[in-house]
């Protein structure tokens, strides 16, 4: 992919306030979920929060493969990532990406054991834009 | 689900110019994409336009299992409906679907072979919506 290009891309995740969660349940079947973008570093790691008893948390430890999507509806720029997902509790991440109105989700805090991150790992990506698409490796 | 809840589901998706299809690619894994929304009937059947020659239209032809997704980035509301998918090409649909802007995808216009439709039929569904989750049936 061009180094333009590749430009657009990390901008559109930028941008984004929020992000699609795509994996498979244990029947193998599609499921998709938007949350909140916690942190993104570049296109390679996605970080997003999420609950321990949730439906999402056991998926993941069971299958890791996922994706995760971004799109502009206005300009029809789409990236897909592919990759890997895991479910992490580390008390630095966890009191880094804590927010005050977060408190409704978990009651205790920023070590309620309900408060889970969900680290992506993208290997692979695919950037529609200008109406046509480009497969690339994210290093 | 209630009445209420299920008629803000349907105003979801009548409110959304776009949705996210979610599938899994031949090696079974998650894929996600949006798309222009071209027609939903209630929270049963979503339409979509593609192309024959895609790599999306090839999935669904191999594994027809896949999802629907519906967000409002403002309220937090989000519409996942889960179902299967077929390429169809009726060619009165396709003449019912068509608009003039859609020649520059499809240049030989409503019967270009490349232009194919996607129906998803949505079996169940999963609102989110005031905090809570919610498992239903689409009938």
């Amino acid at each position: 992919m061009t180094e333009e290009k590749m430009k657009r891309a990390e901008d559109l995740v930028e941008a984004s306030k929020t992000c699609i969660f795509a994996n498979t349940d244990e029947n193998g079947k599609p499921q998709a979920k938007a949350f909140l973008k916690t942190k993104a570093n570049g296109l390679k790691e996605i970080w997003i929060c999420t609950n321990t008893s949730s439906k999402r948390a056991a998926q993941v430890k069971k299958n890791p493969e996922s994706a995760m999507y971004f799109y502009n509806e206005d300009t029809f720029e789409g990236l897909m990532l592919s990759g890997q997902a895991e479910i992490i509790y580390d008390d630095e991440k966890r009191r880094e990406f804590w927010l005050d109105s977060m408190r409704m989700y978990y009651p205790l805090g920023p070590t309620d054991p309900d408060y889970a991150l969900l680290r992506f790992t993208a290997t692979r990506g695919n950037f529609y834009c200008n109406l046509t698409n480009e497969d690339f490796d994210v290093e």
